[in-house]
């Protein structure tokens, strides 16, 4: 019986290498290959022992059907930045491996997204519940998006955005605040930009502020909408978890 | 000058100590004092070299004012499951902090939460957009609960449900299953118990299944109930991000 291969799709959290969990770095470790984004590999190459195929963003498609192809008879890791499941590669792969019932042992092993690091940089941007809304509309409808901030911001959700803006569609961006405004009006949006990274900064702002400026925001940011709880507390924007409705200091 | 302390709130993740970031293992390394739930804390006391303070459910506030005291000379770790932003312990320590203008310098060290390792077991749950609800009434009113959970399932969002249930609430459980009934119907629902822990179950149920017999549901169990395109392929859940839309196999 010929040995089995093994692919790991591995969240490598949101920049900060430390942020790794010891299973992440165990399996990027023991790897002969892995495989990912130029900008991912890159945050971890100094832990990579085997070889590094490197690949573009739109090339995703050929890079799973290389790495199950590979994992085959041999260990390897696809790198996913932040959280696989969230906007990153577990569903890609998953979908591949399970329709086409490709002969592949497969685990994902989770990573730190980006909300859970950038929260705290505010304060506490985000206690408890919350929606995740990405502005991209490359993989989703523009209406669906639109749809989704908007049931979300009714439902009094502190909103997180991913992906809120990039050269290509700043109109979007645009547009996303105006619904902000519409349902929920001026209220405080925090600003996370490159979380654990280089050039890391964190800032309030509001949607009118974001519709005059909106190169403030790029692809690289993540966005906190306030819900009704929300306060800025010193500079710190912080949703309390419910505490203070029950206890005092 | 005196030495000053240094607060840590440590995010332990959803239960494998593997799933620990590097991070978070070197806090709990080199605190003189670890505080945290009975729970929490026995998972990573084969890590800490210091003091351990375990306390209760109900007795976070005292907790967090022992913790803030303890820092100010003393480096310390409040161990939170998961992810402190996430039903953890980031907000009230930050309230209490930014409030009163404790003078302690404290550090939020992000962790997995639950939904990111669970998502996985059952194929890929979650992919992108998403809400989180937690069904515990104990800080948040019931209102807010149901008005949420409603927006989020008309939003078409991947709803994932933290807390679903409880001894002394099992009856919130099936309102909550009524009214996914009532806005999307009788669609599938994943079932993670134990993510990543001793006694690991996963299961796909439906709502009308889960108001028949709620005993399956307890509180270590996370729900993701689907949104119109989740799909259950070969046994597995899986909600594609879309690139189907645009590629072929």
């Amino acid at each position: 019986m010929r040995s089995r291969g093994k692919l790991y799709v591995v969240g490598i959290g949101p920049g900060d290498v430390e942020l790794l969990t010891l299973k992440a770095k165990r399996a990027l470790e023991e790897s002969e290959f892995v495989l990912g984004h130029k900008t991912y590999v890159e945050r971890i190459r100094h832990i990579v022992k085997g070889k590094i195929i490197e690949s573009k963003m739109g090339e995703e498609v050929e890079r799973v059907k290389k790495a199950v192809q590979l994992a085959k008879s041999h260990i390897v890791s696809l790198v996913s930045g932040g959280d696989p499941s969230i906007y990153g590669m577990a569903s890609l792969v998953a979908e591949y491996v399970y329709s086409t019932r490709a002969d592949v042992d497969f685990e994902v092993i989770p990573g730190v997204t980006a909300l859970c690091s950038a929260s705290p940089l505010l304060g506490c941007a985000v206690s408890g519940d919350h929606a995740v809304v990405s502005l991209s509309d490359l993989l989703t409808p523009w209406e669906t998006v639109e749809k989704r901030l908007r049931k979300a911001l009714e439902g009094d959700f502190v909103v997180v955005i991913y992906n809120p803006s990039s050269r290509r569609r700043v109109d979007k961006l645009v547009r996303a605040m105006g619904i902000v405004l519409e349902v929920r009006g001026n209220v405080p949006i925090g600003v996370v930009k490159n979380a654990t990274r280089e050039k890391e900064s964190v800032f309030v702002t509001t949607p009118k502020d974001i519709i005059e400026d909106p190169s403030k925001i790029d692809m690289h940011t993540i966005l906190f909408i306030s819900n009704s709880e929300t306060m800025i507390v010193n500079g710190k924007m912080i949703t309390p978890r419910g505490y203070s409705r029950k206890y005092r200091w």
